[in-house]
């Protein structure tokens, strides 16, 4: 299913980005001022092909998962939190589902690697383990569970889309995953684990320190392989972490933009524009997150973020405010009128 | 009225900010990781005192108005087009009026000093003159009229209050209004006029050397008094400008919250600021405008605007944009539970 995905993804409709373009530059503004709104307005029509692209079907998938790297002392909270989350987005309680909320946006929750059995209804059952393997002492999964955690994100989303949702964003859950997701920037950055570990949910400097030294002996022990994402996810990675990465590829594959959220959902950004580039004509970013390295992440991505709400929470809840950002680029479609149409000569 | 609005300004309640960061504080999260929305929430529930503000009473006031300085060629389009434009907002068809629409935002268009007769009904006749006078030969108004045009803001927003509307934002429509804003900017700053003047609507590189000659020239012609903003609105300012200043200081006297728009409104806020300090309390930034200048505006509110969208079109585009980003701000503070009502005891 994987390499078929990646085969299958079409870059954008050059005839459409050019239609758009020229629609955008009609309107009744000067040329370019509303900057990434037309930008958003011409790749979702494009996307859409047509000049009046919709953004009201929107859905928010959150992958759920675990890490045992966390026997490393890498984290503030226990690792139950992982679990009493994921059922706290069916109840809707936490940070993404107030922001899916408020934007009308439906979440999906699914549990692909928690470490415990989810109590609750209304969670996606993907389970694909308890959890990963202790990167500091040897690789986080093997290929297989790589490549099946990658194809989660690619049916989930399948799966939506076949609801009828085609405006996505991407999420996650998993207590410590900020210390794989540093792990996996340094190997496709090459920078020293310092430069892209961050304090994650409020670790303290000492702390900080110590899971620099955590990445660095993950990376030694694992050596992945740079130029293969899939070693790199199998080696260091996590289950939530590819099947946000499986998730951009689905997404590319099925026609439909989706929402980069923070710092993790970044670098998995990063790992599915490597499986596959024309990933990139698919992905919208959202937020500038303030965990050390989601920059460095964004910069490489080359996707600049256009909110910087100084948020570090992950579970998708800054991609689900670009939302309506996304419509309102809609609206400036359909609701704004040319200079011709004005009667207005001059721009 | 300006004097009786500006002695009833009061400042933010704390013990709401305090019950408000307390709530914030405890909700299941990462202390801090929701940033700028948990500002947003604190800042809204103070305002409102209550743990559950709303912000569904949306409006834009944008203020219309019309600069003599246009004689001295500083814009690329005719005057007549800030008539034609307020006469859309009536119809619906710029940028402000779609991105309002899709945040179901009411439109208050006000003409301020719109150089003709507006021929739709749907515009607020505020008009105090056709114009100001070209500012390179003379002030641009008597400070009487300066005093009127702040007053204008003031009652626009009194007006949209009393029909229910407690989530403002303003913007404005003048051609060549950058002038005159860079004008005022460089006064407060003392800074040169070559770092604060800026493309205004695609102005090529020879016409922007040339209107920041202009506006050096309207500064030694008028000698406007940094620590008077009524001097400096009357000397180098606008009605439009003034007005916007007069709807900030309207908010805060009404206590409703007021989202700043790009430069202009950023400027216009800087001499709210200056004419009664606690307006700031009040005060909601939004994007970090491309015009020249802004950066330098933002930055001496002391306010950081959270979106960078790269827009420049004015008429309160950007800071509509803000409504939903405040909105989730309150569902956050409403559908989000503490760690004490899940049962998770670490943060």
């Amino acid at each position: 299913m994987l390499k078929q995905t990646i085969t299958n993804i079409e870059p954008l409709d050059a005839l459409w980005l050019t239609k758009a373009r020229q629609r955008v530059d009609q309107l009744i503004k000067p040329v370019g001022s509303l900057g990434k709104l037309e930008q958003y307005y011409i790749q979702l029509a494009a996307i859409q092909k047509t000049l009046s692209p919709r953004a009201e079907r929107r859905a928010v998938v959150v992958f759920s998962g675990d890490h045992g790297v966390i026997d490393e002392g890498v984290a503030v909270c226990p690792q139950s939190v992982t679990l009493q989350q994921t059922e706290n987005f069916v109840r809707g309680y936490t940070g993404v589902c107030a922001i899916a909320k408020q934007a009308g946006a439906k979440l999906f929750p699914v549990d692909v690697a928690v470490n415990g059995k989810i109590g609750i209804a209304g969670v996606i059952d993907r389970k694909l383990a308890y959890g990963t393997h202790n990167i500091r002492l040897g690789p986080a999964m093997t290929r297989q569970q790589a490549i099946a955690a990658l194809e989660v994100g690619i049916s989930s989303v399948a799966a939506a889309v076949a609801e009828g949702y085609n405006i996505l964003a991407t999420g996650e859950m998993g207590i410590c995953n900020t210390t794989p997701s540093a792990a996996i920037l340094a190997v496709m950055t090459g920078l020293d684990p310092a430069e892209v570990t961050g304090m994650g949910a409020n670790l303290d400097d000492a702390r900080v320190r110590h899971k620099i030294d955590v990445v660095r002996a993950a990376l030694a022990v694992n050596r992945p392989d740079k130029d293969d994402p899939i070693d790199i996810i199998s080696k260091v990675g996590g289950y939530e972490i590819a099947a946000m990465s499986g998730a951009f590829l689905g997404a590319a594959r099925h026609g439909v933009v989706i929402v980069v959220d923070g710092f993790i959902a970044t670098v998995a950004a990063l790992l599915a524009v490597q499986l596959a580039p024309t990933v990139k004509d698919y992905l919208i970013p959202s937020h500038q997150s303030r965990e050390k390295g989601a920059q460095i992440a964004s910069q490489l991505l080359g996707l600049a973020p256009p909110l910087d709400m100084e948020m570090r929470l992950g579970e998708g809840s800054g991609a689900a405010l670009m939302f309506n950002i996304l419509d309102a680029a809609c609206y400036m479609g359909r609701e704004m009128i040319t200079f011709d149409e004005a009667g207005i000569g001059v721009v």
